[in-house]
């Protein structure tokens, strides 16, 4: 191995073999000699970053979390003040092939988080995160007189981010019942129900 | 074994006996030889009702589904006209540890039904009868003037449904932050948000 490695780069480029594992082939399919052969690399070479199954699927998955919370801000930012709360949950829902798929190996995870401590702390951390960004919007909603400022932030957040899941969930076992239309009308009805009384 | 059975009970039986070992040591210590030791059988009784483990998994969550289906109908029924859809959602809510261990093996099999299709397959059909039986309870409240009967029922009862899981998924991980008083107070702010408008 050369000694001059991004090793952050090689991490990344691991976590995105790990995902693409599991979108193929499921999260069981996971193993280190699987991952490497899917990145193309030895198993020594991803045993030098990850030693375990585990380690690997903390990192992934951690990874993502982050990767969630950054197309959350992103979004917002973009979006401007009245569209950014909408915009920001639109991100979460399953309205593409991608973020489908994302959801569904994030699901799995979480059956095999429920079983496995340090993967649950990588799963509580990642749904912390999200809805830390999301209450954000939330917030921000609420200053710009898009949500019903008297309305507490925690429990709206909490709310829109069970849709967000929720949907996700359904998606998985009943896609053909939630196209990109339905799910958009579902959020703005939600959306609109929550917008300061008397301008709803 | 006996030659009179009955098979019902005895498939009832062992259905428990998956749900007690996935509730004690995860989804993954399934097998036909664990739950045997469960249940108190021989493997090859177990193996007279289902030879595999993938069988065994089938007829456990579909025993579920439909429990919770039968759980729903019950509770509306007792409940009365008014409050009759508030009771069913409440009683998909994690207000219990009961209610709790049950999503936590709900979500950890739908992880496994992700890769293996006849297990989908239960998935789904557990998420239909219960979304039906949840529809059945919106139309109900429409017609009493509980919900807004303008809305389209089914977006009501996809919205609920997500409410539902979603709530699960986060109880899942963050427990903490949704006490029984949070899960009650989102509830009621949500269906409040579907009544009538002009009541509302």
């Amino acid at each position: 191995m050369p000694r001059i490695v991004d090793h952050a780069e090689r991490r990344a480029a691991l976590a995105e073999a790990v995902w693409q594992v599991a979108r193929e082939d499921g999260i069981g399919a996971i193993s280190v000699r699987r991952v490497a052969s899917a990145a193309g690399w030895s198993g020594g070479a991803v045993q030098y970053y990850f030693p375990t199954k585990t380690a690997l699927l903390q990192y992934a998955f951690d990874v993502v979390g982050q990767r969630t919370v950054d197309r959350i801000h992103a979004i917002a930012d973009e979006a401007g003040a009245e569209q950014a709360l909408r915009s920001s949950i639109m991100s979460l829902l399953p309205l593409s092939r991608e973020i489908s798929a994302e959801s569904a190996v994030w699901f799995a995870f979480m059956g095999l988080a429920l079983a496995e401590d340090k993967l649950r702390k990588v799963a509580e951390a990642g749904h912390l995160a999200v809805a830390q960004a999301v209450r954000i919007q939330v917030e921000r909603a609420q200053d710009t007189g898009v949500v019903e400022p008297r309305l507490d932030a925690e429990d709206v957040t909490l709310d829109l981010l069970a849709l967000c899941d929720g949907l996700c969930v359904q998606e998985l076992y009943r896609p053909w019942v939630l196209s990109p239309e339905r799910l958009e009308r579902i959020l703005d009805a939600h959306l609109a129900r929550l917008a300061p009384v008397g301008l709803a």
